[in-house]
C-alpha cells in the first residue's frame, strides 16, 4: 500500500496546460511582449486608447449578434453557482459594444479605442487555431464615411509594416457586406437560402469542388443553374457595376491608393460574423506555402442597437496573435530573445555579499535592472547561469570588487571584458549599448 | 405583437458587466496600466523575468495542496465539451509550480520569475474582494535561506515605494508558518484539529470574542483551558522561544533592518493557503480608518513534489490590484489621468483634411501619438472633444495651416498657445514637456 502512494507521488500531477492553451516561460513570453508592445505602439500613434474588461460575459451578450454557429458549438458556457450563464468572451466586439452603449451619454465621439483580450473558443487544434488567442481590436465609433474605414485600414497595414512586414509579404482584400448577399437575393428566390450560402461560399477555397456542390444541392435543392457562377469573381462583378455600394468601396480604395496603400476589390469575400453592415476586408498572407488571411474586420452600423437606443456607426478591426506569430516566424521577423534582466552579479562569498548587496543597490537606483546570485557556487557555474538566462552582462564579486576596486563586467554576447569603477560608470555604459531586442 | 417587439428592442440588453467583474474604460484603464507598469518595474529592477499562462487550468491542479474552502466553494469549475473538469485560476502559485517542474531538467536555478495574472474566485462582492482581480506574483525558485526571503520581502517593500508609500504607510509582519502549529499541537493531542483551529485564530482579528469562543468549542469540544490563550502574543511568544525556526525568523528581521527595512515578528500571522512551510509576512496598511492585510507571501518548498521528481525550495508573494487600488485612492497616490494620445489635430473643411493627414502622418512618423478628426464640425466642437478625451494639445487645420503657416497648438492644460513651424518642431517642444502622467 505504502508502496503504490509512493510510485504514485512519484509519476504525480501533469505539469501539462490544460488542452489547446499555452504556456508562457519568459522566452515566449519575451515574444508576446513583442507583439504586444507593437499592437500598442501603433494603435496608440493613430489615437487610439486601451481599453479592457473581464473575459467572462452574460451569455445572452452572444445570442443576438454572433453568427449561430459559435454560440451554439463553439463557446465555453456555463452556470455559475448562482445559476447564471455566463460565457468566456469568443470574441471581442460584443464586449466593446456594450462598453460603447453602457456610457454613451458621456464619452465624446468618435471614439479610437483599442484592447488586447484574451479570447477562447472550443475547437479542435489546428495550426493557427488555438482554444484561447490573444487578439488587438481596434475600433473607432461614431464616424461614417470612407476616411475612417481609410484609417483603420491604414492602421492594419501599420501594424504589419511595425513588425517589419513589407508589401509584398500581404495583400489586403476589401469587399461590402451587400455584395455578397445583394448577388444570391437575385439568383435566388428564398430569402432563407442566402445566409447559408454566404457561409458556404466563405468556406469554398478550403473545401473540394465536389463538396461544395454538393452542400449548395443541399442548401438549395430546387436551384437549376451552376452553382459555380455563385464563387466566380467575374460573374459576381459583372452583377455590382451598378449598386451604389460598390462605389463607395471604389471610393476607399482610390483614397488608400493615394495614401501609399494598394488594396484588391473582392466581391466573393465574407466575414464570420453576421453583424458587418458596410466595408469588409482581410489581410492575406503572400507565402505561397501558406497562403491565408491573416486577419481583418469591417463596418458593423447596428451592432449597438441589441442595447436599445440609437445607431452609432462603428468600423474595426481585429488581429490575432497566433496567425501573426506564424507569420513573423516563418519570415525570421522575431528580434532576438534577450532577458530583460541588464546584469548578473555573482558573489564568490559570505564576506563578499554585502558589498555587492550595495552595489546591485546602486545600480538598481539607476536602472539597470540587476540580479544577485547568493549561492556562492563556484564563479563559472554562476557565470553559466546567467548565460543560461541569457542575461547580457556578468560581475564577479570577490575581495577585491569588496575592498573598491575596479568591476570587471564581461559581456556575455562577444565574451569581452571592460573594467568600471562605480556603479554609475555602468549604468551609464549600459545604457548606450541597448539595442533592438525583444 | 410587432409594438411588443419593438418596445422589447428599445430596453435591450443589459449593458452591465458579470457580477463581481470590472469594466475597464480609458480612465479606469489607464490607471490599471499604472499599476501594471509600477508592477513590472520593480520586478523587473530586482532580475526578474514575466511569465504567463492561460487562466484556464485543469481541476486537479487545485485538489492537491490549496486550502479546502478554495476548491468546493469557492472557484469557478465546470466541464468542458469533451467532459474534461476545468478551473478559472483562483491563485497563480499552482500554475507557476506546474511550469517550473515541467521544465525542471532545462531551467537554469535559482529562477526569478513574476507574472501579472487575474485570478476568479466565487465569492459575494465586498470591498477589496471582487470575483476577479489581478495580481502581482513574484517568485523565487532553488534557493533556500534568509538571503532570497530577505530578497523578496524587500522587493514588496520597493513596490510599496514604487507606488509613493511612505514607510508609515504600512507595516510588514513576519512569522513561520510552523509557530501556529507548533503551539496549538503542544496544547490540544488531536492533530486532526491542528488545522481548523489555525483557521479560526486567522479570522480571531475578524469576528466578536463571544464567536470566536462558541466557533472554538464546536472545533475542540474537549478543551478545558481558556481558548483567549491561542490569540494572546505573550502566550504564543513563550511557547517559541526554543525552536530553530523562531532563529531564523530573528536573523531574517536583522538582516532586513540593516538593509533599512523593519519588520515585526508576529506569530499569529496565518496565510489562507497550505503550502507554505516556512517564512510567511504580511503587509499592513496603518491607515487606522481601514486597517487591514494589503498582500503577503512567503516560503512553499515542497509544492512542486505534487507533479513527482525533487523538491524545490521556493519563497515568493502575491499583491493584488483591487486593495493596492484602494491604498492609492485613499491616499491620493494616483498620478492625474492624461490621455496616451498626445495631440488632437481638428480640420475645419475636406480642402484642410489632406494637409492635416500629411502632418499627422510627419508627427506619427517622429513618434506622437496623434487623433485626427475628419467629422468637419465646428472648431470649437472638436477643440471640445479634445479637451473630453483628457488629450493634451489640439491643433485646428484650416486655411493658413494647409497652406504652410505656422501651426497654432494650444495647450489644453493651461489655456495657452504657441505658433510652430512643422511637425518636427511639434516633436522636440512636446518631448520636453512630458512629465510623471499616468
Amino acid at each position: 500500500m505504502c508502496a503504490i502512494m509512493f510510485a504514485m507521488s512519484k509519476k504525480g500531477l501533469s505539469t501539462n496546460p490544460y488542452k489547446g492553451v499555452r504556456d508562457f516561460y519568459p522566452q515566449q513570453m519575451a515574444e508576446q511582449n513583442y507583439i504586444f508592445s507593437v499592437w500598442k505602439k501603433i494603435a496608440e500613434l493613430y489615437g487610439y486608447e486601451e481599453y479592457s474588461a473581464s473575459v467572462l460575459e452574460p451569455t445572452e451578450l452572444y445570442k443576438a449578434k454572433s453568427g449561430e454557429e459559435i454560440i451554439n458549438e463553439q463557446t465555453y458556457s456555463f452556470k455559475d453557482r448562482g445559476d447564471r450563464e455566463v460565457t468566456l468572451r469568443p470574441e471581442m466586439t460584443p464586449t466593446v459594444a456594450r462598453l460603447v452603449a453602457g456610457k454613451r451619454r458621456e464619452l465624446g465621439f468618435p471614439l479610437r479605442w483599442y484592447s488586447i483580450p484574451n479570447l477562447f473558443r472550443y475547437e479542435r487544434e489546428q495550426r493557427g487555431r488555438l482554444r484561447e488567442h490573444w487578439q488587438l481590436n481596434v475600433d473607432c465609433f461614431g464616424a461614417t464615411g470612407i476616411e475612417i474605414e481609410a484609417e483603420i485600414i491604414e492602421i492594419a497595414d501599420a501594424v504589419m509594416k511595425g513588425f517589419g512586414g513589407k508589401s509584398s509579404d500581404y495583400r489586403i482584400k476589401i469587399s461590402h457586406s451587400a455584395f455578397l448577399n445583394n448577388f444570391i437575393s437575385k439568383k435566388v428566390a428564398d430569402a432563407e437560402l442566402v445566409s447559408p450560402l454566404i457561409k458556404l461560399i466563405d468556406r469554398s477555397s478550403k473545401i473540394e469542388t465536389d463538396e461544395y456542390i454538393s452542400r449548395f444541392k443541399k442548401i438549395a435543392p430546387a436551384w437549376i443553374g451552376d452553382p459555380m457562377e455563385f464563387v466566380s469573381i467575374s460573374k459576381v462583378n459583372e452583377s455590382l457595376a451598378g449598386l451604389s455600394e460598390y462605389r463607395s468601396i471604389a471610393d476607399l480604395a482610390e483614397l488608400l491608393l493615394a495614401r501609399g496603400i494598394s488594396v484588391e476589390i473582392s466581391p466573393l469575400l465574407t466575414r464570420g460574423f453576421d453583424y458587418y453592415t458596410g466595408m469588409i476586408f482581410e489581410v492575406y498572407d503572400t507565402n505561397p506555402k501558406n497562403s491565408r488571411s491573416l486577419f481583418g474586420g469591417g463596418r458593423y452600423d447596428n451592432l449597438l442597437e441589441i442595447f436599445g437606443g440609437e445607431r452609432v456607426p462603428s468600423v474595426g478591426f481585429g488581429m490575432g496573435d497566433v496567425t501573426i506569430r506564424n507569420f513573423l516566424e516563418e519570415r525570421n521577423l522575431f528580434p532576438g530573445f534577450k532577458s530583460t534582466t541588464d546584469i548578473y552579479i555573482g558573489v564568490i562569498d559570505s564576506e563578499s555579499l554585502k558589498a555587492a548587496y550595495r552595489f546591485a543597490k546602486d545600480l538598481r537606483s539607476l536602472g539597470v535592472r540587476t540580479s544577485i546570485d547568493s549561492s556562492y557556487r563556484k564563479g563559472s557555474d554562476q557565470k553559466k547561469s546567467a548565460s543560461k538566462l541569457a542575461i547580457p552582462y556578468f560581475v564577479l564579486f570577490g575581495s577585491d570588487e569588496r575592498d573598491g576596486g575596479k568591476c570587471k563586467v564581461s559581456d556575455m554576447n562577444d565574451g569581452t571584458s571592460t573594467f568600471y569603477d562605480s556603479a554609475a560608470a555602468i549604468a551609464v555604459a549600459l545604457k548606450k549599448k541597448k539595442s533592438r531586442t525583444l
